[in-house]
């Protein structure tokens, strides 16, 4: 895909809070696209940050969250669910008027009503990209390129914010559509959380001394499994009502396949593996 | 890898019954190893079988299987399992003594139980490779390099044929490893068929509406969703009951989570996610 360069940077300083994968991938976007002039990377380890510096991603960094957003137009916070509402709240308190703070989570009924308060600066979004690995080492510019942005706002969210919102995830290079924190919520519980549940399921009941029958199939679906457990914590905590729903959906599901083969229904059988392919010929 | 060339065929002329992915992928393995100096692909779709030749895969085609079981002295049924008892026995009413017949059916007991008659003629396998695309035209000469090939004798298999069989799985690039067909099927209920229940429940659950917001994750959790519902019918319903424990396995998984998010326990669900984590790490 050949990537667009702004002649004008859309918001000349960035501070992205927290650059692991998610964090460096956006750095590495925003300046490969001409996105914004200044990228500062914020967190907490300085060494890692340094790193981050050195393999390109950010132009500076800073342990002070505060400090950083004092001299930005924008703050993306791509922390750790259980964090964000904090950083968001630090950051707020710097900067001035007309400053915009967004987010990365994967979960956002939570967070957006806790920040409720913060309609002029802050609302809610959710690339939906990511991967199993962590770290910026694995971060990519691409990693957005025509991906689908959620953008979450309230109903008190300013347009002209919403406005800009949707330009900067454009830019980026990806969809933006929005969602209220709520649907939002109710849609990744499906489409990320629940394969994210069913694919940990998967991988915990294999056996040791079954792990070299393991081919293709088993990996590809246990992939995401792979993902730090202290993030998903978070992620299923604060969506657990909707998870929990998504789970009880699956499990009918599986209830009407184990009745199938129960009766020996090949007709049943057939059907409901052809139903599944259906919808997955479908993703394409 | 580099593919070793043997000086001598194993098996101066081999038939393989069914010429689409599997079939497809072991005819060029043969050939581009040297371990057949002729191979034969036996299929009921005339033209089909000429465009596999045409492709290379084969040296010639017969929609006789009678009659290439004659010529042959190791037939290989790579047709779906519920064709699979009645190919091989068509193969060894035609073929002199001492030739072998195998197949790569994903359920071995009963197959194996209803060959039980032939235990000089037939030795069960599975090489433990695939996809969920079909036909020859996705076939692969390396689709068997470094997998593993679970060959599956009954207490009366001969020694020398059970070697041979050894034999001729390493020459394709296996691993061979033995288990008794009700072992198999059990192993496979767990790393083959129950991930294929849970990618299709999973897949399933995906209303149309919820399309675009599916990222990598779900894709990759839903791939083998794709296979072919007839292909997979047969196969739930031959280890319907080894798979049905799989599915109460993995119940009991979900379960367990989702009383932990019930009782918003972060320790349980965290050591929850760790432990699949953990697992799905050894698979590296």
């Amino acid at each position: 895909m050949s990537t667009p360069i702004l002649s004008q940077p859309l918001e000349p300083t960035v501070a992205i809070v927290g650059v692991g994968l998610i964090g460096g991938s956006l750095a590495a976007a925003l300046k490969q696209r001409g996105i914004a002039k200044r990228v500062i990377g914020v967190g907490r380890n300085r060494l890692r940050l340094a790193d981050a510096k050195a393999a390109g991603l950010i132009d500076e960094f800073s342990t002070d969250l505060t400090q950083a957003a004092r001299e930005s137009q924008l703050v993306v916070v791509c922390t750790p669910v259980d964090r964000i509402v904090a950083d968001v709240r630090q950051a707020a308190a710097a900067m001035p008027a007309g400053s915009l703070i967004t987010d990365a989570g994967s979960v956002k009924g939570v967070i957006c009503e806790e920040l409720a308060d913060l309609p002029a600066a802050y609302i809610g979004s959710h690339p939906l990209a990511g991967s199993e690995k962590q770290g910026f080492e694995h971060a990519s510019a691409t990693l957005f390129d025509q991906r689908l942005c959620v953008i979450t706002p309230t109903k008190n969210s300013p347009p002209a914010q919403l406005q800009r919102l949707h330009a900067f995830g454009q830019a980026v290079g990806m969809q933006t559509c929005e969602r209220s924190p709520a649907e939002h919520d109710a849609i990744l519980a499906v489409t990320s959380h629940l394969p994210h549940a069913v694919a940990a399921a998967l991988a915990s009941v294999l056996a040791p001394e079954l792990r070299r029958f393991a081919a293709s199939g088993f990996r590809d679906t246990t992939r995401i499994a792979a993902g730090d457990p202290e993030l998903w914590t978070a992620i299923f905590q604060q969506n657990s009502a909707a998870l929990s729903n998504a789970i009880a959906a699956l499990e009918a599901r599986l209830g009407a396949l184990k009745t199938a083969l129960q009766q020996a229904d090949s007709t049943a059988l057939k059907k409901w593996l052809a139903q599944a392919k259906t919808n997955r010929d479908a993703l394409a």
